[in-house]
């Protein structure tokens, strides 16, 4: 992926047209020291293509989580790769690239504030995971057999490697250690902190007792969630955004996964994708040029940016965002899918491979031999 | 707790008399990009906040090493909060909050040194935690069943990512990255590899033979011991430090705890409280104008610190910044403990639950299910 | 290890002979604040110090790869710190010494390009590993019974933080926060990316599959090749870097060790041995005063470095300081393994204690207590 990804840089950052970028940074032509003054003007151009790849690359392996543990391997690395090409540098080009539809700061037509992700990486994987679900199916003996998660002391570590990781993301895309890096720091964590909170009070509520898979998964729900508004909403909104991921996440996951009988394994559509949209909404509502000044009027005041500063319309232009991102990843995953079927001959494991599980019948190894 | 911690900020670093700070700062007013200048100068007001936040949510978790596997999750809750109030808050405002007793940077009346925490943080957590061990009572069982380390690969890895995140606390503590936050860091991981070292050759005379719990135990317990002296001694008094950190903290969790048959699960009392009394005090001795000028002489020079820049009566002074801080925590810890126990109807598990454990038996999940 | 490194931090940078330093260091005399401008002139020299200790450290601990389950505790330590003396602060200072044989910028004769440690610290510590493998002999029982990795899982969480860490060795050579850091990281990286897909293509055209242990295997190789040459060749030369090492390391480990029959536990010899060779060489292909223009001409010019510079006898320089450090790891770890044979009564344990595992019989300890 990192190869691919890289090859593709000015795919979403290359001037192009609203949709799409270019090949001018093709095999990183012109991405050296120097600065992108376009983009970040203190730091090396190849440090802010490196950066963008991280974006880039988690982002098909978060969809994994949807269709986990029943995927043959090729399908895997052909559904990332023309995903990657169909949704995630299209839309990462409209919201971020120059000249980008969604770009107000770059010469778009309709400004969409996007500071971390929220609708480029959250709302593409999570819908994107959903279409993985619907179009794979479920585990064979969902959900009637019990698939308790293998290690909640390993999911624990891991989301905390998370949460910390997370800081890079979300404080890391202003791009410079300064003030504005450090508000979105701060937001962002209170955003963790308010989702796993709120996770658990519903948890507690609904289910009569708080539990660790609870607050993990409400702190990376609240994570998603802060994750578009964090560098435009003040540290106190990132608690209500933390806090509204945090139970509407825990709503889906807990009770309408359920109802409606989909395998997201690993709730990659009920955190990240539901996750991602109410940040796009409330980054409408919260995001203000208190916190983020960079928009300037043709005055050069400082432009308005959300409801909080007197620009009502900007929950609409965030909702287009939204569903523009999750148009191009129901066609594009849509169609990833098929081509990955036909390349490689169908989707899914067979059944006995799957029930023998990946490790072994796939890839000849274990994850475990703790008798040796 | 972040959001407590948070919202409390001005209590440890408001302006406010010799023993509590006050709530100037309340819901963040007037903390943004504009750096506090009392304090850190050259970084946002906001990065300082989430910094020290950072100390004052470690700090609870600390303590919670002496009574796991026991204490209700709702006694938890209110226990940590109300001690965060009646320990944290107060002693931290009186050795680091501007107008604090034993602050002598901003107005304090005597001077008690405490670069990242030693007694901030780990004599207030070991004394509580002992406190709490006592208290509580020990787990069922105690100390006749065998209650062996339950991953001791787990622990080491955890102690890695402990003994690098330490550097965050004492080189960090600088507030600026200079000169002072490198001699930190050097003296940081000195004081830890001879904590490592003084435990292991203790562990091989008394037992016979060196452990892997006792590396990391012996690291802990080094950097608990130089994290009050970081800051104001040579790297070569780190490894003093951490060497007398090692070999009494060994003698404390293996020797004299069972003489006295305390449950003290985690050894927080032994590790945290030990080593930082142990710190305070050899800050006394060892703390250096050579290494940290900040505080000055009516006249403009840097004022002799501790006994080697012949102030001989800092010892006493930090022995008096100790002695106020376990007052606090003792009484404190008291007090949190019998609130806790009233709004929840008692702190302990009943036998059952103990016996099933908590995973099982409050939270309804398993760490493991390897099978499935 | 941490006290012997440093002590003898002079050994390697103070200014000695063309092969070794001096002890102007000793009891870090002189190494505080100030920078030390002959290396690192906008760092501390203690921050200098520090960053080079960790080198210094990990490469003893890389070989023990070589040798694990079946050596004395007391011969490990005692290896390891005469193996310091006799291999690792001899080649270090030839090649990143002031005045060592090889440092063409300062004084050096024969300028060998080693970036972050490919000669220094993969090829003495890979060559290492082969001497102790053969001397020490195989575990009992191999090549005959299987012996499994213990837990996948962990190693694959560990080859994550492995690759994330490296880029602090990588592009941290840099010693400064600038375009050549940056550029360093990206070669890093895809050197590591490069490398897992080598292997794993390897893997699935000679065994039929590619496996998660081939991914972390691959990337590590990947990352032990790009090393010598991360901070001179431009970012694409560092794919075929991790290329070639992942494809010939795959080939070492998968076949060549089989066929010899020698017993390198975790494949110290076989990805750092083999990759640091295969860095130090290509180095002196792809080294280009385009990415680092800091060795200069008389006449103020950039010098070319290697052949794509136009100086084809960089090659044969690279082969000498490969040579030269084979040389020393051979003959100075053959030393070491007698010294240690000696000081502690041989250097294998006895068969009992091999069967039991080092654990239970030589540190009384089990790694799980998963019932308890």
């Amino acid at each position: 992926m990192p190869r691919f990804a890289k090859g593709n840089f000015g795919l979403v950052f290359g001037s192009g047209n609203p949709v799409i970028g270019s090949f001018e940074f093709a095999f990183l032509k012109g991405v050296g020291s120097a600065p992108n003054t376009d983009y970040a003007p203190t730091i090396p151009h190849l440090t802010f293509m490196v950066y963008q790849m991280m974006f880039a690359v988690i982002s098909p392996a978060l969809i994994t989580g949807a269709y986990a543990e029943r995927v043959k391997f090729n399908a895997l690395l052909v559904y990332s790769i023309v995903w990657a090409f169909l949704v995630y540098f299209p839309v990462a080009h409209m919201l971020w690239g120059k000249g980008g539809y969604f770009n107000a700061y770059l010469g778009g037509a309709i400004p969409v504030f996007d500071f971390a992700g929220g609708t480029v990486v959250h709302i593409t994987t999570g819908i994107s995971a959903l279409v993985c679900a619907l179009v794979i199916g479920p585990r064979n003996g969902y959900p009637n057999e019990p698939m308790k998660p293998h290690s909640l002391v390993l999911s624990f570590t891991g989301a905390c490697l998370l949460w910390v990781g997370w800081f890079g993301f979300n404080a890391g895309s202003a791009l410079a250690a300064n003030g504005l890096a450090s508000s979105a720091f701060v937001t962002t964590h209170l955003g963790s902190a308010a989702g796993a909170l709120g996770w658990l009070i519903a948890e507690k509520i609904k289910m009569g007792r708080p539990s660790a898979l609870g607050a993990i998964s409400g702190s990376v729900a609240g994570l998603a969630t802060v994750t578009q508004g964090a560098g435009f909403v003040s540290p106190f909104a990132g608690a209500v955004y933390g806090l509204a991921g945090g139970v509407i996440c825990f709503y889906m996951v807990a009770i309408v996964k359920n109802k409606f009988g989909y395998d997201d394994s690993l709730d990659a559509f009920g955190v990240h994708g539901i996750g991602g949209t109410i940040g796009a909404t409330l980054t409408g509502v919260f995001a203000t040029n208190v916190v983020n000044d960079a928009l300037k009027l043709a005055n050069g005041q400082a432009a308005p940016l959300g409801m909080v500063d007197g620009n009502s319309a900007q929950i609409g232009n965030q909702l287009i965002g939204a569903a523009v991102a999750i148009a191009f990843a129901v066609i594009g995953s849509y169609i990833a899918l098929m081509i990955a079927k036909i390349t490689c001959g169908g989707l899914r494991l067979d059944a006995r491979e799957e029930s023998q599980g990946m490790d072994l019948a796939i890839h000849g190894e274990e994850g475990y031999n703790l008798e040796a």
